[in-house]
């Protein structure tokens, strides 16, 4: 049983060279990586934007968003939805990325 | 059998209140939820910045980044991860995101 | 004589209140200071792509349209432009923003 | 007589190849234009962050960030600022960037 996220991935992925005037995928897959990335950054800010005012329903929804657009760039560059969760594993299983993380930012 | 997502979800709200000293994210959390937005923006910016760059493995890191942090920021809020799941499968119930979206942004 | 930036920044507060119909500046106020912040966010990603693409054409138009508007944004806030290069004067003044700039971020 | 952004874009394009210890500016550009881009794409949330929470005054610093970063993000790629005063010049005879503009965005 595959759950929300990796059913979306698939659909994404199926996407790929479709007819764009029915998909809004296929749409932005063919105006190139470049504007899918563009796409996923105004999500992210319409996400922050709607954390700062404290609306958690619109945060909601904007979080949706992002994670549906940050699948779109991701798959505009070849990069598979599971390799992300597998890195992220990676991570739970080594240090935790909870508690890591001695970033030099 | 939980996927790797749920487990980070839960990881993450049981740092709330917790020692700031031993954990980054409840460090995150004692900074509020506009520092946390704010952190989940850089990492959007550096997903992005891999993504333009055709550079699959960063992205790949940075995604699992934007992940985290998009908790982080979810959970700032009080917003459940599982509500996010629920808010895209409502989407694919109803029209589909893919399919989408009359957007009037 | 005034520059160009500053007739921008008297321009754009000219348009407060004016006809959504006839002036972009007044329909972005219209739809209020988030959706102001909004686009500026938008703005500012498509020049951080432009500017990884490494295309100076394309990133000389953007960084024009991330001034334009970050003048609405601010403008939406009360905030004045010259309050800003007052305070750029400032930090010159002191220690100098360029060689600053003991940020604890 | 120089004002204050001509003045910042002069110091910072002589800080070029200077010595990283002594110049945060010089640092930054030692570190790439893709990290320069980074670094304004983080103030620019920043700034965005300061206007959905109408922090005026936090607003008025983070905008004078935003034109410092994004002065070095296009340095970091031989754009001139004025090249990006010349290019709204050029909207103000044509059109005019305020009432524009026929977006296909």
């Amino acid at each position: 049983m595959t759950n929300v996220l990796t059913r979306l991935a698939q659909t994404i992925e199926t996407r790929k060279g479709g007819d764009e005037k029915n998909s809004y995928v296929a749409s932005l897959f063919a105006r190139g990586p470049d504007k899918c990335a563009e796409k996923f950054g105004e999500e992210a800010i319409e996400a922050i934007i709607a954390a700062v005012r404290n609306d958690p329903k619109n945060l909601t929804s904007e979080a949706a968003d992002v994670l549906f657009h940050l699948m779109v760039m991701l798959s505009s560059r070849d990069v598979k939805w599971e390799d992300v969760l597998a890195e992220l594993e990676r991570r739970e299983g080594t240090s935790g990325i909870v508690e890591k993380q001695s970033r030099s930012k």
